[in-house]
């Protein structure tokens, strides 16, 4: 293998700039040459591919989004654009990928592999640590603590004022953020579309709060919890508790910038590494990941079609933490 | 005088601590006995009135929200609550008082003085800046830093996926934070009650950009715009821009906490120290504020009545820096 | 068992109030009394005991510091002092202990439990994360990214000014705020104790660096390096690269303060409830702490005896990202 | 006036690229031609001149250090190397200069113009606010949040242990950092320049703080006090207070970086716009300030000149709150 080309698609995370730069000056160090592809599959369609050198990835580790850009890709949905695609990478003689994005990005990924067989490593790149095949992604981190920042910010608030607040964090499939945030946040209670609460649960937990003398609360929610969104919960607990002082707030894309923590910047760093050597080695159709603090590589199909379960051992904690 | 009193009421702001923290160490140094008055207005009516030591207020001047709390007090809009207000303080001896807070604050203030004369120095404390009579207030620059953190965040994702975004901040009379945060996050465009922008002059400055080859744009958007809300406006842009991916986002109560700036930790101190000696010297319906950096003590129903202008300066700095 | 107690011991580490707080709610929700002792061993032998409740720890989940204190103490090298702290425990009906801390707090709990029989389970808080027997230790995270927090700072300057920066990290017998540091902040070199590097090796990598148009560099040293301190190696670096611009900077006691990130909250909050069940279940002399991610009680001796080495593959990570 | 140019000079200070940014676009804004200089005077002797465009200030506003780079210059204190920069300057049609620096900055400029006439209008920026001329420098609110934030988490150790904190803070000349981040940290002393503190007067305060129960103590002292280094201190105290735990840290270059705060952007912003109208408007050897938050212009001579004064106010505040 000489030459290889890296992109980074679907929602942006932090940290996807520390694996950009890893993986560029990973290459180079193996002595293969390293090519960047803007704006995701979008870009490999129309031809958006460059050389990258050491000196181009210098001063981004410390930097949210992705110097690469990012696009959802219409036409890559099409045999025609993917076609398109593959050709330009052969036009510069590229002979392996590296994807840094999430569950989207790797299920195209895994079809272009079926289709013209070019070997392609994903990497984990998104806030919300729903991969199989990785203890976390990249971007994860980061978010937690964005996250726990403004619940820490609006527990001044809520404590000032003896209030309730209903705070809505990402993750629409996973209460991976939601669990973490609210553990770190001291949270009261923490919603999430892997267990099921109930309306009853939520009232009852605040009304034992309030006998326990607490005087705030905050609850945590994440956005695709079965019970609707913070604002839709809140609502319906308002109506049995119209004495409490409640209020809701969604944190919104603030989650997904801002410069990558230590963790994200070194998760993000070893898996660009393992990245490229997994290609060097003959890994064709994987996603590289961190099981148990080792470098691990997961058959692309397994990632995207496996779910990674929420640890029991955090929600239990939630529950005991907040009597 | 001998015995004084404090309170803080209205929303919070970071600050406050740093305030009340200046007001009781002041008093102290200045051979005042000091009072702490919990839950505002309310906590008068019910008597919650405790003797504070200058280790009341230790380690509190970087913390948010405010240590003696805040209510709205709906007793004290009565002839009989403010009599029973009157008599606690009487029953402590408490011959003068310094309300930290905001507009709703002060009229509260004003009419007590008017019925009771008991005399009342007070603090600005609000993050909204929009007191007449200082030219800002306790909160207002962490709160502007904050939604600046908020904007930078959001600017990565913006950019890393050519996206325009809406992003609402707190302001429902005033476009203090907008113009602020919107300067400082070099935003294309501020949208504030105190001047007209209409749903065409974003869609002008956005096509604007677009051919100057700007690939993402921030648009923030005071709370209390004549357009409406950002999501309001955002989707009367979309119906015009189908090709532009806009997003809209909404900052909320995570403005308003938060451990406070030097800035407002510095004026804190600087008016709380003032606010005491103004009693001490006479002052008998005030709000101290600094104006050209100078402390100044301005009427309360001045400081009630009269609305404070939007730097002129600021608004054209918007426009030029925008390009 | 019905009664244990709980303390916080040798250098704070942000966190350790998160576990504070996981031990005594842990430990009411699973119907144990629960006392905390101030000053560490210090203060069992003055018997500052005092029985803690739930609300004993609300709202110090985002602090700093420890609010049980911590301390040296030279009585309980002597067989006097312990045999009084052991007496006051048993005063209080004490059962068992958790011991916040690191090696030195270990090292007496060893020998408390040795002479006395009284269980204990050790919690390692620590900066340093140097414990055998836990991958990640109380405070390491959060250091850490203090630490980067400044490298990102200080680049900032040495870029403008095409410097040459030597930033000494705290780590006296171990590398690992500096390995991780230095990869997150995109150091050209790392220093630490268990490698062996040059001056030479510098001198070499910073002129190779200036040959690859590197205009400024960052170096970052752990204090117990074995060149000596960040600035007996740049004096030394200086005499023979009179040419470029060469500063120091030590980061000092900023790495041990500061409000926990979310990493060492829900560390901290797991290794707390996993002390109290512990005891519980007959734990005797160990330290909890987590490994590959679960929960493992090592024995105490071995705990203190043994070494952790650093990460071979984030030594290699340095010096293949700074080329 | 057609063309302009500008560059930043001395130590770099947060904001120097939101002005570098301000001063582009409102020189475009303002149909002038605007040039960048590398390197300060250096690189207007070496010729490292060239045009800038809006988008060459793109997403700028918000980071740390300078894009223009700084540099000392040997060669502009001969008269050889300022014709030589004429010359340059001649070369492109440049008809006036924005130089963004401090002292040593204004100095040359002051200079330059006196020599061969090119208007010149400085703008403060050092983070030592020690300009006369303007309230307030670009990157002193940075730097002072900076420091507080180091303080902040000082704090979080020396309450830990019970420890006394002498705290070293920049300002060779000028206390405006100390005092505002003595203010902003509740240090219970702050040594500047502009006073004269002995010894014995810190001993008394700590001994007082002692007999009023205070357990830990922070001192911030300025680089330049009259007293000698934080380190010099605090061994001179020790020999006096041997029971006490006296730790020393300084808080070195991490003060010179990070991204500026909105109070900085703004100044920056604010700035930049009035230093090319003043150019525009015939101003020929000005520094432009803010003083009174009103837009001004001082001599040059008069700025180098004359020193500020610390403000009294706030040096008897220290005083107050520290009791």
């Amino acid at each position: 293998m000489k030459k290889i080309a890296l992109f980074t698609s679907g929602g942006d995370a932090p940290g996807m700039n520390a694996c950009i730069r890893s993986v560029v000056r990973s290459a180079i160090y193996l002595d293969l040459e390293v090519y960047g592809i803007k704006y995701g599959y979008d870009g490999m369609i129309r031809g958006e591919i460059s050389k990258m050198e050491s000196y181009s990835v210098s001063n981004i580790v410390q930097t949210g989004g992705t110097i690469l850009k990012s696009a959802r890709s219409e036409d890559f949905r099409t045999k025609e654009g993917r076609e398109k695609a593959y050709k330009n990478l052969k036009k510069h003689g590229i002979e392996g990928l590296v994807a840094i994005g999430g569950d989207g990005t790797f299920t195209g990924a895994n079809l272009f592999y079926d289709e013209f067989g070019i070997p392609v490593v994903g990497a984990p790149g998104t806030i919300d640590n729903d991969l199989y095949g990785s203890d976390y992604t990249i971007g994860f981190d980061t978010a937690v603590n964005t996250a726990l920042d403004a619940i820490d910010k609006i527990r001044d608030t809520a404590a000032s004022h003896d209030r309730v607040f209903f705070i809505e964090v990402m993750g629409r499939h996973s209460g991976y953020i939601a669990i973490q945030s609210g553990i770190g946040g001291g949270a009261e209670m923490v919603m999430v579309p892997e267990t099921s609460t109930t309306i009853d649960d939520v009232i009852k937990k605040l009304r034992e709060g309030r006998d326990n003398k607490k005087t705030s609360s905050i609850i945590v929610v994440a956005e695709g919890d079965e019970q609707g969104s913070a604002l839709q919960i809140a609502e319906r607990v308002k109506l049995e508790t119209p004495k409490m002082d409640i209020r809701v707030t969604s944190l919104g894309h603030i989650q997904r910038g801002g410069g990558p923590t230590a963790f994200d910047r070194i998760l993000a760093s070893r898996l660009g590494l393992a990245a490229v050597e997994g290609l060097m080695n003959g890994q064709k159709n994987v996603m590289v990941g961190v099981i148990d603090n080792k470098i691990t590589y997961t058959n692309l199909k397994l990632a995207i079609s496996k779910s990674k379960p929420l640890n029991e051992e955090l929600i239990r904690l939630t529950k005991i933490l907040s009597i």
